[in-house]
């Protein structure tokens, strides 16, 4: 015999658990919908050769081989990430599909990462991103913070989203007489800001040999955060006139003015994110839960030329987000801030209490289920104790006692268990 | 330039199936939630310990190893069915389950079939089980044909559900007088009787040495199909008084009452379906598609004696049933059966026909996402009928002018696409 133990790096939830990630993947994909987005479902597997094609992996990927086999060369992996598979994708039945195209895909991803660092090797991602064909309206770039903050307010998590523009800060960085190369430098340095703060990003940066006064210039820049309007405010202050820093102040005015409505608990503007190691190349996004600060961004992306360059010769631009959702959940269960009491979803237990009402039970299940109810009829006639304790395990909201049921006359009688109230009714008019 | 081409064997979908795709799971899930059944997702990979802990593996795995490492021996590999992952998970947390413990399962699986024979690599099963702690009431055999009935009613393709039970066989093998191995050569002979006819099975079963009146008992026994009262009354006529063949009779009896209200032409009795290589001890289902008999079972399962005694010692009994999800998918697909026209969830396309009636199309679409309708701005102020044109070719049934709009009077125009009627109302009214 085998006992079975966890497998390090590969969650897994208990039942009540499991009914909790399951109204969270509901409530973002019905979120994603909402505003059409489509579905997606990559297959799990990809070509080595593709997932290689954007040069070296620097993600730790499980190849797979045959067990009955002898290891040979890697031809196949397991995806890390849900935008290979999306480049690819598009690329391959670019044809058939109808741009701008949005889509949704809520899948696992899977890095073999050490998992003595606590982190996952298999894991959920729940991106969106909206690819254009020649060009992609900056509509879009407003549309996904719009959708992000819809689902943390319905999750009922507290969210605060950061929005930002490289456009802004490679401009701002040109401006001060800096190549790309140094801008790419600095980038890299700041994006560490929030980790190790102003005083060691600023001897990184010195140790770049950059002046003082650019050091400051650049930190200076990356502590404008707030209410849009306020930022966009001090950035015009800085009198900048290089043409890419207009650019993307434009562009930020733009997202300013789609999400004024939006309160600036739930969303800023943050200059001094910049998703360092990213090809984005204009709006970014960082989300971070002001009661889990320790979590770092729960759900980024941005704005990337082109998608699928290595794939097509075609221009594919591109903006997505991506919402961590296994590292948002653990948390969230750790914290126990979800509720997880539920064991089904059950909403009404029929009871079954002697042999000879089982055509009653059937009954009444068969009409709430056609009302879209969920019911389970106890499974064996025995005593009500034993059935009343099944529901309270499970925690099923409602019991149901069949005794006065007839098709001529359906009446039943049903308890609520947590309050304990009990009331006699006909079956059409009981709504659980 | 990498130039991606399908792999073999791992089927992805173009966007309007992937929405067919999804229907098709989401009508699966509701039904199996309606009957109290809980969602289960294990991880995708398990210790190669595990998957073979029956034995043998006689299925193709994918195990994993590190792409940047050199293969070694193998300790993880992908998992080839629901069952095992199920086994292995409620063994491992057996203490804090509830029994029955009843769990829906819809996860890909992968096996490294030969391509060539057109069988899937990567593939979606939808799996219910109830398992229960020490013994498990008949009536959930009842209740997994009622809740796959369900399913293809909802779906609208027709399905013959039909089933049996391996004791009345057994029992009556042990009636002629043959002992068990002799009994499960001829349930493994028999199971092909589909596929390769009478004649065959009969030659074949002469092979084993078996007698020509032996034989002759056990293919008439094997072709008893039709309406359950039916096949009970034929199989009672044959006065076979063996205890095991009594006990079946009177489980399928339970079955009949139970699924009495169900049309023959979706659910019969089989007494010729065996599930000869499975571990089943009881009830057996395979289900048909009348207007796809090529397609053989599309949904299998049945009443196994206990679900997991590689990994624990304690008795957990258990009825389970699987939907070869893509199996089906690609059937009807191909068979042009399942309305794959529409492109995205969008209902409404609301027009941006000038760029200041920008705020007037973002109140529009939220008023409209509140109440649940899936809804698009178009994403530039452009020509009306490029704007057009995209709602047509994504199918999004619905456009709205919102030139009349106003918070004081929400007027709109709409117009629905297919039928080209056209009408103005107050938004709230407007109901897609």
């Amino acid at each position: 015999m085998i006992k079975p133990t966890p497998l390090s790096g590969f969650p897994e939830w208990l039942p009540g658990q499991q009914l909790a990630e399951q109204r969270v993947i509901d409530t973002i994909r019905q979120v994603y919908e909402l505003h059409g987005f489509s579905r997606l479902e990559t297959s799990a597997v990809e070509r080595v050769s593709v997932l290689a094609a954007k040069g070296e992996i620097n993600k730790e990927i499980y190849a797979l081989g045959r067990l009955q086999g002898t290891p040979g060369r890697w031809e196949m992996a397991l995806h890390f990430d849900l935008t290979v598979p999306l480049a690819r994708y598009v690329a391959q039945n670019s044809g058939q599909l109808h741009f701008p195209f949005k889509r949704w895909q809520i899948q696992k991803v899977w890095r073999g990462e050490r998992p003595q660092e606590g982190r996952f090797r298999e894991f959920y991602q729940a991106d969106i991103d909206v690819i254009g064909d020649g060009q992609l309206s900056l509509s879009f770039d407003a549309e996904l913070p719009e959708i992000i903050d819809q689902i943390f307010q319905r999750l009922g998590v507290r969210a605060q989203i950061n929005i930002n523009n490289r456009k802004v800060l490679l401009g701002y960085y040109r401006s001060l007489g800096l190549d790309d190369a140094q801008s790419a430098a600095i980038l890299r340095e700041v994006d560490k800001l929030a980790k190790i703060g102003r005083q060691q990003v600023s001897a990184l940066l010195q140790a770049q040999g950059l002046e003082e006064s650019t050091i400051a210039a650049c930190l200076k820049l990356s502590e404008l955060q707030g209410p849009p309007a306020q930022v966009l405010a001090q950035a015009r202050e800085l009198q900048v006139s290089q043409e890419l820093f207009q650019e993307g102040l434009k562009e930020l005015q733009f997202i300013a003015s789609e999400l004024a409505h939006i309160d600036s608990q739930r969303l800023i503007f943050n200059l001094g994110i910049v998703r360092g190691l990213d090809y984005y190349t204009g709006t970014i996004y960082e989300t971070m839960l002001p009661d889990y600060p320790s979590l770092g961004s729960i759900c980024s992306g941005g704005r990337y030329e082109n998608l699928a360059s290595e794939f097509i010769n075609r221009q594919l631009p591109g903006v997505g987000i991506s919402i961590g959702l296994s590292r948002l959940l653990s948390h969230l269960f750790a914290q126990g801030a979800l509720d997880c009491q539920r064991q089904t979803p059950t909403q009404v237990l029929v009871l079954w209490p002697q042999e000879d009402l089982r055509p009653a039970c059937r009954e009444i299940a068969r009409q709430l289920r056609q009302r879209g109810i969920a019911t389970e009829i106890y499974h064996q006639p025995e005593a009500l104790k034993k059935q009343i304790r099944y529901a309270d395990r499970k925690a099923i909201p409602w019991i149901l006692f069949p005794y006065l049921y007839s098709s001529a006359d359906p009446q039943v009688e049903v308890k609520e268990l947590a309050s304990g109230q009990q009331h006699q009714c006909r079956l059409e008019e009981f709504q659980p």
